[in-house]
């Protein structure tokens, strides 16, 4: 019986855009043609902790929207503090994709599987290079810039 | 052989929130088990006539957003111009389903459904009764009621 290879991505998914079902596509590919991507959402606690503010949507919205997205098999939310090694014990990934602007979580999870000697393959996604928005920042910079011009519902 | 049934759902969909995944769920159903939901995704004219100004995020970002939403079958850009007639034609839904917020677009596919004797059901699907932000114009407001407090990245 092949293993199925299980990859696992993380992120906040504050405002969706293409880059993060690129980001999610891409990762998933990592895994060969029958992995199972496991997304972790952060917290709010876990996204205040670390920017100083929360995020536009809550943690159970971002949740809902991620699991919606077609190249996602299992979405979780992360624990209430950022807890990395709790997490890879826990849903035991073959291989850990972070995002082009994640160095910080790969300098952790990198440091955490040589520590803890855990076949985990650590693989950073490139930046998608394209027009348009490409990020949440961007987006809501756009909103913010162009409110209340852009009030548009539906 | 059972006629797999088609639905059609339309709208902008420019910054997703939950509301839209429920909404296209929703809408889904309504065509039994084996439905296909096609998907229009409004134009940047088409919003612009409508509305006065664009959206926030580009048409093209638009429709590979929903195309990666698990209900969603098939997503399409509508025409240059508002054309239901000419959609309809195309897509030959069984089911156009419409949401709560979607009055004018109901009106006018009731009587176009009725005037040419179309085989076609028009449903308006609820709003759903939930906490949190359940449109793209609550999401925007929190965005440019708090930038750049809530500037985050991925």
């Amino acid at each position: 019986m092949v293993h199925r290879k299980t990859v696992l991505a993380t992120g906040v998914f504050d405002i969706l855009h293409p880059g993060h079902i690129r980001f999610l596509e891409e990762s998933k590919k990592k895994g060969g043609p029958r992995a199972t991507l496991v997304v972790v959402v952060a917290t709010d606690k876990t996204v205040k902790d670390r920017k100083g503010h929360g995020p536009t949507l809550s943690e159970s919205d971002r949740l809902e929207l991620v699991s919606a997205l077609r190249p996602v098999n299992r979405a979780v939310l992360g624990h209430e503090k950022v807890d990395f090694l709790g997490v890879l014990h826990e849903l035991k990934p073959d291989i850990v994709c972070v995002g082009y602007d994640q160095n910080d979580i790969k300098r952790r999870v990198v440091k955490l599987v040589a520590d803890q000697k855990l076949p985990i393959r650590v693989v950073q996604i490139q930046k998608f290079g394209r027009n348009g928005l490409n990020s949440s920042t961007g987006v809501k910079k756009k909103i913010a810039r162009n409110w209340p011009r852009t009030s548009s519902a539906r």
